[in-house]
Formats: structure tokens, sequence, C-alpha cells
């Protein structure tokens, strides 16, 4: 395994933390589990992830060149897969070795994995037949620490994402949204008839007064 | 202007209405106004289409090598854009002009032509910052005439489409219906509490035993 430090270490004086893999070092994507160059990593136009936002997704972080909870992951992109009726690509070992795989050959220590399953290819423009599987690395995520020492504020907006139940990759809300969001807060809080839902990009979890721990659920 | 027509007439004997064109010859699209190879047009992976479904399209027919009621098309495409924040790249000439020079280096006759504009390349994964504008060219619609003469089934469904005043690209819901709406069906009928909405992929007129024509609206 090739790791990158020296790099980021020589710009970043003092900084004791991990040092900061920078997404120009980012040198590998995996489409269909081969391994391709990032520069040349690329979907021809007519993939219906393009062409109608039809695809799912999951992101995890990476820590000590592992992936976290990947178990967990996989198994909500693959019944995300199987209620969007898109069937993973045939690969030659397992999602969890391509994983691994493209966190090897980029030498990955800190980082963000980004698994995307799109319709795919589609002469019909319309129909998914044969669903491309991206896996991407991404630098380990760079949140304000004052998020978590001071808290951040949300702006509530009425909304439930379509298919819940489906990581899909449709953020038309959240993304129209940002301008107004970050006039005002660090992120958007979805409710829908009375109930909270979700962050627009995360979850959301309520501590109450007695001590105890509760999510939106069903 | 190239004609292509020979291929398809050989083929296609009897056949006595406009020769097909063939979808493997189209050789051109369009990437931001850049005349390009269709075998090698394509889009980077961190394309916010590719990763978050954010973007709009919209879709018209070529007849005797015009754009048809392309003025109107072309507002709506406009509309769409700005209420999704996106601008439309710069180009050297209109964006008229982009669509009849994919035209021209096409040789289409009889065509259909579609427009699509994502969120663009995105570092963060998320915030657009320069959509991407892409003009497809496609074969004119194959619809089977027996729809006119004899009508079609429509399965009706309970959804209206998020951010409807936006020809947005997000299909989810449409396509992960086609399975079960194709067993028993030709179209998908949406309608939301009480209302008819439109058709997963044309809009719906309504017409009256008296003679009148009407169609959803707000």
């Amino acid at each position: 395994m090739r790791i990158i430090r020296p790099y980021t270490l020589k710009f970043i004086k003092g900084f004791v933390s991990f040092p900061k893999i920078e997404r120009n070092m980012i040198a590998y994507y995996s489409i269909n589990g081969k391994i391709t160059p990032a520069g040349q990593a690329a979907l021809r136009l007519n993939d219906l992830s393009i062409l109608r936002g039809y695809g799912i997704f999951d992101y995890f972080l990476v820590k000590a060149g592992k992936p976290v909870f990947i178990e967990d992951y996989l198994e909500r992109f693959t019944r995300s897969a199987a209620l969007l009726f898109l069937d993973i690509p045939q690969l030659t070992g397992s999602l969890e070795e391509a994983v691994e795989e493209l966190i090897q050959v980029n030498g990955l220590h800190e980082a963000s994995i980004r698994l995307v399953l799109t319709g795919g290819y589609a002469d019909d423009g319309y129909t998914p037949l044969h669903p491309n599987l991206l896996i991407m690395a991404h630098p380990y995520p760079d949140i304000n620490p004052l998020y978590y020492t001071d808290g951040i504020a949300l702006m509530s907006y009425d909304y439930q994402r379509e298919i819940p139940e489906v990581k899909s990759i449709n953020y038309l809300t959240g993304i129209r949204l940002l301008g107004e969001m970050r006039r005002q807060a660090q992120g958007l809080l979805y409710h829908d008839r009375g109930l909270l839902r979700e962050s627009a990009r995360s979850n959301v979890f309520i501590l109450t007064a007695d001590g105890g721990v509760g999510h939106p659920c069903r």
C-alpha cells in the first residue's frame, strides 16, 4: 500500500491531526470493478443518471486504511438497488473487495468512499438494463470543529424525499435551496406533515432531557 | 447537409413513411457548445447529474431538418434552469444556433433533440458552479400506430413530481414503476390528492362530451 503523506505534511506546519488527503491525490476510481485513472473516469451521455436522475448511492468513511461499518453500508446500498430494480454488476470479487482494492491502489489512510449505482446506458433513454457501478474515493470530510462545540443552525423545510426508503441520488430540493440555506444556516431540516424526517445530508437524533436518544422512524 | 437515407431504406422494404434514422447514425453530440463525436461524448464522474440527480432537460422534434416549436421549448428550458439556479454556459452563438448546428453536422431530417443542463462538475460533490450543457440528437420517436387508432391503457399512480414547474431529470418514480406498468398498460397517469396531474412522459388533455379541451393546471 502506498501511503501518500509527505505532500500535505510539508504545507501544514504545526498541524498535528492526520494529514489531509487532497482531492488531486486520489488517482483512481473504479467503474464496474475496473480500476480507472480518475482523470479518464467518465460516463457516456446516455447513462440514466444523466438523462433521468436514476440511481442510488452510499457514502462511508475510511479510517486507518479500513472502511468503517462497511457491512451496514453495503447492506443499505444493496437494499436501495433492489428497491429501484437495479442489478449490481457482476465483479470478479465481492463489492467489499472492490472497495478495498480502490483504497489500496489510492494508498488511502483517512478518506471517504462513495458508491454510486446508476440506471446504466439506455438506448431508449428510459429503460434500465445494465447499471453502472462507480466507486469513488474522496478526501476525509473536513468539518468545521466549531460545529461540534457550538452547534449549527438548521433551516427547516416542509419536504419528504421521494421513495425515502431508497438512498437515491435525487437531491433536487436540497441543492436548489443551498443559496437560501447558506444565508441563514448550516444545514437543512426536513419535516413533513408535522413529522420530523431527516436533514438534507445526514440523519437527525434527538437527545431528551431525561437522557434518552430518539430518531425519526416510519 | 448530409442526408442519410439509403442505409435504412435498403432494409425496410415496402415501408412508405419517412426512413427511420438509426441511433448509430447519429455521429455527434454537443457538450457546452462543442461538437463532439458521440462515441467520445462523456461526463466525468463528479458531475452533479451523476452524483445528485441535479439537472433539467427538454426534448423536441425535428421535422424536415427544422426543430419544431423551438422557441417554446427553449423558453421552458431557460425557465427550468433559472428555477434550479443553473446558469446556461456561454456559447459562441445562441442556444438555438447550437441546436441547428448539431442538426446540420448530423445531417438530420426527421429526428429528436434532447437538451440537458446538469449541475456540472463539483469538487465538493454538492454545489453547482459551472453547469454542463448537453445537446443530443436521437431518432424520431417510433410510436406504435395502433396507439393513435385504438388508444392506450394508463396505470394510475398517486404522485406529483418534485418541483413540478421545473422539467427536471428526476424520473425515479416513473422508471421504478416501469416493470409493473408494462405488465398492464402503456403509460403511467399521475394524480395527487384527487387531482389529475400529468402522464409520466407526456401531458394529458381531456376532451369533453361537448367538444371542449381541458388539461391539468395549477
